[in-house]
């Protein structure tokens, strides 16, 4: 199977580019010296999960119990839900979850955790927690100042033990531009740092000090006291990151679609449109980047439409066409599958192992 | 199985409000004198496809090829694809679901016609073709004058019937008040009456002349020569839909969610996100209504995290909300399922059959 044999829209993902980044993040860790548990939630598939642990990985970072559940059934043995999980089903199901695997749960509350506490008892098991710090992303997690009486409230709990600390410093992904995003993500790592110092001092054993996303890993940010790197995007990249250290050629998946309108003169209509592009769009650049045609814009997605504003002769009706997403992990998301492309230009498919697993 | 035993984020569909809603645009087709052609990519799923066409609908519209094989595949003889195909592998099996069921499909070209009748010499069969018409959305489809110069360019082609035309209004979304978008509505489709009776008038034998989104209607707008509705939401309705002619006791389908952290006054998170509610936001309502606390606002989703602003005793850590989406069908599209709550309270789980077929 090759490309032009394919159905449209698809997505295709160049493995010689996809082993490049996989192996270029591996070296980054390994030379800044921390560990690097990938997040699946980009590729949601175990092989691409395996290959990021025979490249060096220590073990992975998943969001919800779905996806933890599909990767340690797949072979995976270490594993970090990076959510702060709370219902009964998931607490269930995380106690099942840690007999197959070495299982780490990320928490910001003192209820979380007598609830992680109690099921611990019942399901006769010792859970690793960490604890999620706001860093400045003002999602979940607890101030750093507030990281001791967090800890000192749960000191007592059994069944549970608190080993780490973690952030996603998501908010740096406001900056346009490296050097600021840079900043803003060592800052971060610093905050957490400084939070699991706090936590140290009073007798707390903190031996994972978790932060990372792409960027700021791909610009190698080297902060004392980080012993984990959490980066997910890397594997694929996409558009965002394209506007810090990467570039189109280290973008390993991309869409392929067809003009299947050319209504008006300048107007194109392709078969990606929201329910494989998601929704989000890049001020300046739309709902996707097209190689072919870089001062095309496609300006509006419907839900199969993906209208593109261009010059009249830049495209033209039936041509097969290449988007880079904007937003990486939620076109996979909305994905069945995608088609990993060999050196022989040899297409295979491979399921979206993990999707739409919201559990 | 009952609301609180399962796992959060799910979306719930109440049985009464979607069979009062499926009956109620049946009887407004039946009041207004128009065929009903529901479109199922709001719903996804063969039951409540034949629960319309139970109620009295003629057919359904589809988006791809692959939607329309799993409602023929599950029993529905009668479709429309609105949505100008044109690759290799949906002509293909376009030409084999002809043999499956009464199939029309869309198309704003003389390439795709050619194509379509190309096909049909191949497969042996003659495919219906609808035209489509741009009444003012600018997506796809011809301008209502260049009708005419399409149907006569591609008049001569053996193995298709142009039967009818097709337009989407999805422009008047841009209105904020019932009156403006229905003065919309009606514009367009009398544009799309122009556009048969332009075609009558040279001897094309137009018998479909198929408009209609759900809010144009619900409003009941009446055009003469329109002689086919295709509403999508209405089955479930949404908070778009709630600006116009619908009240919240209209929504059939909302997001049950846990509240799973509280970690500053006022801030919320909850564990649906952009991949349960999707990306989509109404501007003043964030990305989606909480009808427990009307003032609270999803200000942001990331991809786990709904990040609820709100007054800081108007939800609590642990609860269960429900949440009416912002545009039910991008948030249908994004799950593997969802539950059928009866009167009685208990709950059926029904597969989303045709998510995620973009082919």
């Amino acid at each position: 199977m090759r490309k032009n044999q394919i159905p449209t829209p698809s997505l295709i993902i160049n493995l010689e580019v996809l082993k490049r980044n996989i192996e270029g993040m591996a070296s980054a860790a390994s030379d800044v010296g921390v560990n690097l548990r990938p997040h699946i939630k980009t590729h949601k598939n175990i092989r691409i999960a395996k290959m990021q642990m025979e490249a060096g990985a220590v073990g992975i970072t998943c969001a919800t119990i779905g996806e933890a559940d599909v990767m340690a059934t797949g072979g995976i043995s270490d594993i970090f839900i990076a959510y702060p999980l709370f219902g009964d089903y998931q607490l269930t199901r995380a106690a099942e979850l840690n007999k197959k695997c070495r299982l780490t749960v990320a928490f910001d509350s003192t209820l979380a955790a007598q609830r992680w506490s109690e099921w611990g008892a019942r399901a006769t098991t010792e859970l690793s927690l960490a604890m999620i710090i706001n860093t400045g992303g003002n999602r979940d997690g607890v101030l750093p100042k507030d990281a001791l009486e967090l800890a000192t409230s749960i000191e007592d709990l059994p069944h549970i033990k608190l080993m780490g600390v973690m952030t996603h410093e998501g908010h740096m992904h406001q900056s346009t531009e490296t050097e600021s995003m840079l900043s803003a993500a060592k800052l971060a790592a610093k905050q957490l740092v400084l939070a699991a110092e706090s936590l140290r001092q009073e007798g707390f054993a903190i031996t994972t000090v978790s932060s990372g996303s792409t960027p700021a890993c791909q610009g190698r940010t080297q902060v004392a006291g980080i012993t984990e790197w959490r980066p997910g995007t890397y594997v694929f990249n996409d558009l965002n990151e394209m506007q810090f250290v990467i570039g189109e050629e280290d973008v390993a998946l991309r869409v392929l679609a067809t003009v299947v309108s050319n209504p008006a003169p300048g107007r194109f209509i392709v078969d990606a449109g929201s329910k494989v592009l998601s929704e989000g769009s890049r001020p300046g650049f739309g709902h996707g980047f097209l190689p072919c045609a870089p001062e095309a814009r496609i300006v509006k997605v419907n839900e199969e439409h993906g209208i593109i504003e261009a010059k009249q002769d830049a495209l033209s009706l039936g041509q097969r066409i290449e988007i880079i997403p904007v937003h990486v992990c939620t076109v996979v998301n909305l994905s069945n599958g995608y088609y990993l492309e060999k050196p022989d230009g040899s297409l295979e498919y491979l399921a979206v192992d993990a999707r739409g697993l919201v559990w």
